[in-house]
């Protein structure tokens, strides 16, 4: 142990990452950039090196791959060919013990299947599960979060969280059965996850049941209206959507199967619940070395420069920030996992610059139906809505890839979002089969979520390309009253 | 202005400290022992040198020098001759001019009367309201509180609050024309001001009268018992106390008379009024900066290391910083501006530690009634608590000097309070004249604050010497359940 400690010099102390998350590789690559030479280490966790989460809950359930959820290629909207790893195996130099961390090579090291337990600060040293300690130059915490359970959830078989490639990898074996399964939860991983199963549930025959208490599916961010027709949409994919629907219990059923009891006194019986009740920031290795939690926001505090004490970084789901504009956030969303990650990798490599990067994120319920957004969207808040009818243009699937959507590109390829040109104004070039909701209310359209009469939140519903638009509203602090005026920049009334 | 800017070369930028209250002070000095050749400037907007701001309600209205608030110079309880600066201007390097800022100097340089405006925090400049911009290294903003006012205050003429040595002196001018004063507010000041004012009107047939919404002096800090008891002593100083008064309104009144309106209905006719309601936190700069201000607590909010953003520290009343062991705080009092302006300066130029010392603060109701305390003390904390009769040793004014006890020595002799020895057991070398409560149920006590069944405050009434040990009691995690065994530590109910 000695001799490990010692042999790391201070000169090479390197820049250790914990996490192997889409923070911590954007960091890595971030450091990379400002300094070539530098040790950097990603320790993280999981059995695969750094991958996206996106296509886990979409794209890779509609591939024509039956082999998909092992390779992890898909196919986006556009048809794309893509990889939910970052990069490949090879392109890291693999670590399997810290005596290795010095050897001299230019790539990203990894160190993989090994957790974090404790970080000195004051020491600088963050020590493994296998009792090595390594000193580091800076530190950047991106552990991420962990799915939240159901009150008894250990006491049933046959019930999944659902984050990562393992977690797909078993749930695509359990929905190849025919089965009844269960999705808990109407915010995003729930609602995309039914629609996915649903997709699956036409050729493998499953039925998808989805329950959660609010009034429709991402109930706690849009409002009630377009909840409504969204639930609507959702349900013409095939789930049997339950809303308003609280669990009481679940409870292991004859036969290995399940049983789900509401708190209407309603029973459901199945063969699989999928959890996705939301996530709990991984905070315990950051409070243990006496960080700040944020005790309302969950997450660790960290200041404008994502930085929670001298030379100690973090990014992505696991922070409490502080975003100059907005107040104090946490975003559990892709995009700011790679901006926030690459911008903490910056300034560990000197920058000190204030995170001032909008971040942006989308969903998508299928190829028909997508989203995107920036700032704050709560369904608490007061909104100004926008809206008209959708061409068949309209959908994720027809929308155009730009620099700045992350769907569309690899990490590696991203600027901060607010270093992005405009959008360009190309026609979509590969409209997706299939109805598109050119008679229905919502078809597409502009929420404008505000606070104290300012706009602090857009929601962009299959429109698609605008999400620098939508930063600069509020960026330039639009009011309310201006609403009107700025939305012909959106161009939803327009030619296609 | 160019020339200005240009002539502060790399190496010679100097550390900038915002505010020449306490804090400011502390930081200068840690700074100086850190490097002695650090080229370190206070700015600040009063007209005196740094001073403390305690004897301003208290000694200085005891001292049988009737210039005493034109020379500073007070006797403390124990006999002691003091100034409330801590050094005479001549130890400065006083500068005129930010054209000076680069003389050679090893003293510490004031530049008083100047506003510091705007501070650019990525271009590391603070610009003061003549436009002369300065580039430092490190800044700390030690900007402290401004207090607050009454709704229609400006209105009226002949009130004032109390805050600095100008305040005092016109104070004191009117306190010696046998007016009829009220002062507003059953805090800190106010008790200690009504005390103050008695003392001073039995020489000059003043009429003070204390009015508050409370149900008692200190009613936001001592549970209710306490608090009754010691109005009943404020009484007994002379003072007219109408506790549960809340003001309806103040006006102008004939023959230059102020009046005050309450919400029962009563009025009160008087001379003058000190508004003493407490303070907020002077903030505007930081706000301005795009700092995070603590929208709860209110204050700029620093992390354990007392840095805001990167070169950017920050100290004393103004600061909402996280306490490691106790969570996040704002503490309004002077031994932490001393500890806190210390280790911020101690970490401009490199410790980067994180600002463990517990704090402590006192009060005094004259030379016979005092308290010290630490940590949480708030009367919404449950709390447990002992008491016993007092002797004559049992006041402010016998208590022993102690390393840690700030009353007792200069800024510039102060340790970290965690780094002092524990207390020594000499016995108190001069005894008060007077009355002191040995009969009274409530003469010499312990209040332990507890949340989540651990004590996370302690106040020592009447009983001197024991900072160390109450810090203790809180490092300790101690539990409810063990209070009675550590009570003997505090020896209440010994031998003198
Ligand atoms: C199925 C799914 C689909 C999603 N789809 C979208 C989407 O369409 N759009 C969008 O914007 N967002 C989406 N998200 C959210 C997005 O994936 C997350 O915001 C993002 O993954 C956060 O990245 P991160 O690096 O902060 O954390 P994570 O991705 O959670 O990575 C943290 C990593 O650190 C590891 N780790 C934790 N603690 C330790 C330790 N002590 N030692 C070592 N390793 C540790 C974990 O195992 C994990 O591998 C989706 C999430 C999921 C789960
Ligand atoms: C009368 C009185 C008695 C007190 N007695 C006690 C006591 O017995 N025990 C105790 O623990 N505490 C006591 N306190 C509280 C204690 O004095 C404060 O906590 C302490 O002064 C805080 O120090 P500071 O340096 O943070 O702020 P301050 O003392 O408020 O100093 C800040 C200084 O900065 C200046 N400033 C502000 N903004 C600018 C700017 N933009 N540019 C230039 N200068 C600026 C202000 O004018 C001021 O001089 C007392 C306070 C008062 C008013
Ligand atoms: N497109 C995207 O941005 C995207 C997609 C998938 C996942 N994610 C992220 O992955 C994480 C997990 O997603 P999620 O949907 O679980 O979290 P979420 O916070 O989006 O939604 C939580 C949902 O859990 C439900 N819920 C809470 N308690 C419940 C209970 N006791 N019983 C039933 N339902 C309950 C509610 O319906 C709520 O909408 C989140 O961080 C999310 O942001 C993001
Ligand atoms: N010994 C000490 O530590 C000490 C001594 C003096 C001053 N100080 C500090 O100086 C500052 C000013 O002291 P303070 O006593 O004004 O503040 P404080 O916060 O101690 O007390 C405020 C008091 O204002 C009163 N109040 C509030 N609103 C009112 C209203 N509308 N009408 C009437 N009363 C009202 C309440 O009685 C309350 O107790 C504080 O920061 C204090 O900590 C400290």
């Amino acid at each position: 142990i000695e001799s490990a400690v010692a042999a790391v010099k201070a000169p090479a102390k390197p820049y250790v990452l914990v996490g192997s998350g889409t923070a911590s590789f954007s960091a890595a690559q971030a450091i990379k950039e400002q300094e070539p030479n530098a040790n950097v280490i990603i320790i993280g966790n999981e059995s695969v090196p750094p991958y996206m989460r996106p296509p886990l809950s979409k794209e890779l359930w509609f591939s024509e791959d039956a082999n998909a959820s092992q390779t992890l290629k898909f196919k986006d909207w556009q048809g794309n060919e893509r990889n939910a790893l970052y990069q490949d195996i090879s392109q890291y130099e693999i670590i399997t013990d810290v005596a290795d961390l010095n050897k001299e090579s230019t790539k990203i090291k990894l160190l993989l299947q090994k957790t974090v337990n404790k970080l000195d600060v004051e020491a600088h040293t963050v020590e493994l599960d296998d009792g090595s300690v390594i000193e580091y130059n800076k530190v950047l915490l991106a552990t991420g979060g962990s799915p939240k359970h159901l009150p008894n959830q250990s006491d049933v078989k046959n019930v999944t969280t659902f984050r990562t490639v393992d977690d797909l990898r078993k749930l695509d074996s359990i929905a190849k059965k025919n089965a009844h399964i269960v999705v808990v939860g109407g915010g995003f991983l729930g609602s995309e996850l039914a629609v996915a199963l649903a997709h699956r549930a036409k050729t493998e025959g499953l039925k998808i049941t989805q329950v959660f208490p609010e009034e429709g599916n991402m109930g706690n961010v849009f409002p009630t209206y377009l909840t409504k027709w969204t639930t609507g949409r959702v349900i013409d994919e095939g789930v049997d959507v339950k809303p308003k629907h609280s669990i009481k219990s679940i409870a292991n059923a004859e036969g290995d199967k399940v049983k789900v009891l509401f708190d209407n006194d309603e029973a459901l019986e199945a063969d699989h619940i999928v959890v996705a009740v939301g996530i709990e920031p991984r905070v315990e290795l950051a409070r243990a070395a006496g960080l700040e939690i944020d005790e309302q926001r969950a997450g660790v505090v960290v200041n404008a420069e994502l930085e929670s004490r001298r030379d100690v970084f973090a990014a992505g789901d696991m922070i409490s920030f502080h975003d100059i504009q907005l107040g104090r956030r946490r975003i559990e969303h892709h995009d700011h996992a790679v901006l926030s990650g690459r911008h903490a990798g910056e300034n560990m490599a000197g920058k000190n610059k204030p995170y001032k990067h909008q971040s942006m994120f989308w969903s998508d319920l299928g190829p028909k139906i997508g989203y995107e957004a920036v700032g704050l969207v709560d369904s608490q808040l007061s909104t100004v809505s926008v809206w008209a009818k959708a061409s068949e243009a309209d959908t994720p699937a027809a929308a155009v890839s730009q620099p700045e959507n992350l769907r569309g590109v690899d990490v590696q390829d991203i600027k901060p979002s607010s270093e992005t040109a405009a959008p360009s104004n190309k026609q979509p070039g590969n409209p997706a089969e299939g109805t598109v909701f050119s008679d229905e209310k919502f078809g597409k359209g502009l929420v404008f979520y505000t606070k104290n009469k300012k706009v602090v939140g857009v929601l962009l519903f299959n429109v698609f390309g605008k999400v620098q638009e939508a930063r600069d509203v509020i960026s330039n602090g639009t009011s309310v009253d201006q609403i009107e005026k700025i939305v012909s920049k959106f161009d939803i009334h327009g030619s296609h």
